[in-house]
């Protein structure tokens, strides 16, 4: 193992094209369209290990990869081959070899999501693909309110797709944080050191019927409480979500999301 | 006359789903679609006129459109439907009853349009329906040298396509600003009180042209001068451009752009 070389994948992907990140049967992950490119440059089978297995139609701006070669690469030539060879709605931006012991999951100290709500009566054509439409008006203090909740080590049974294969469902949620814009956009801020399966989603989900009034603030302690999928609100749609970042080597403490606010 | 009722649409589009803004034979313009969405919802035929005919690809955050109609609409119940009805790449923001005397291209005081230029190594996924890629490395400071030219009124001929049926190529550039990012996101702004058919696009590939150092930005004077199209740059790919606002009501100079600009 001690002659192998391990190398770092940084990219980036627009969901919709995809059937999510993981390799999937029919070939269509981004996973397997970037195990195909390593394939045909490198004309032998690569397997590739993701920071986050982004579901269907989930973007992201900045996802990490890692792959092991028995020889070294020319990691700038490989940039180029890959992008040329790849489609256009995935970009790799930075390829480098990185210690052994780097793992894209068991490296990382946090990853940061968000989640894009349109609350407007009339679609903007140039978002579409990235924000939930909701047209009725969302009542943002009381989704405010709601989202202080959710912060913290808690069991998120409750926004837990019912096919989450992880051991426990104890997750730490570092910060949640809501930001608008006149014109009608919701942004939802997350950051946390690990996430289930669907749990942005469903989160997103009842802060929505929250907003919507179909269910009080107040209620979440007693919602997560209850670790019943069944008891919050429904999934938000994958295209309003995206993977913005994973974070490594650096301390991550809840200012991490300032700079992500301030845009 | 006098009984007729004359509407505004205010709207937006993503340019790629259509074939320019003009009806076409083939139906697939904006102006096609939308006819075709308001003859279904008032079972008569409807021509609408519009401030600009952009090109194939070109993208409009903003776009202006009249129509005349013998019965008064429900405006707030009518966005709804032509909502419902049309594709997601457009999208109608405002419609309302103006003054007889409201033309589109005639009531507008100026246009602003925006193009994006992407010099830099790799692509960025999100924006490759929207910027023109340049990989090699431009020189900013040239092109912002050869920009200064254009601004004023000229005939512009240099920079106007073969087909254009305008009666005169003389036109008035207010104002023509390029920002950068530092991530390789180069703007052009340009304001206008009008345009010829691909102006906006030539200039580009000509400032394009002088950032690549292919031609001084000292040329630019002669250039316009020559009146001749066969001697400037290429006409830069529509997908970059977009119509930004077309103005109407309001003084325009050139602080006009420092709105934008601050984005």
């Amino acid at each position: 193992m001690s002659d192998k070389f391990l190398y770092r994948l940084d990219l980036r992907y627009v969901g919709e094209p995809f059937n999510g990140w993981q390799s999937q049967t029919d070939g269509g992950s981004v996973q397997d369209h970037i195990e195909k490119v390593l394939e045909r440059i490198l004309s032998k089978k690569v397997r590739i290990i993701g920071a986050s297995r982004t579901d269907s139609g989930v973007h992201a701006k900045h996802q990490v990869a890692t792959f092991e070669l028995e020889s070294a690469l020319d990691c700038n030539k490989m940039i180029g081959s890959m992008n040329a060879l790849l489609p256009d709605s995935v970009g790799i931006s930075s390829l480098v070899e990185v210690p052994k012991d780097f793992h894209p999951i068991g490296s990382s100290s946090a990853k940061v999501y968000r989640y894009q709500i349109w609350n407007a009566r009339h679609r903007d054509p140039f978002l579409v693909p990235y924000v939930w439409h909701v047209m009725a008006e969302l009542n943002l203090a009381e989704m405010v309110s709601a989202s202080k909740y959710f912060i913290g080590l808690h069991d998120f049974s409750s926004f837990c797709a019912s096919d989450s294969s992880a051991k426990t469902r104890k997750r730490r949620l570092l910060d949640l944080r809501i930001a608008s814009s006149p014109d009608g956009l919701i942004e939802c801020w997350f950051l946390g050191e690990g996430f289930l399966k669907q749990m942005v989603r469903s989160i997103v989900g009842t802060l929505v019927s929250v907003g919507l009034e179909k269910r009080r603030s107040d209620s979440i302690p007693d919602l997560i409480l209850a670790k019943d999928r069944s008891k919050s609100g429904k999934t938000a749609p994958a295209h309003g979500l995206c993977l913005i970042q994973v974070v490594y080597d650096v301390p991550v403490d809840r200012s991490l999301l300032d700079q992500f606010l301030k845009c």
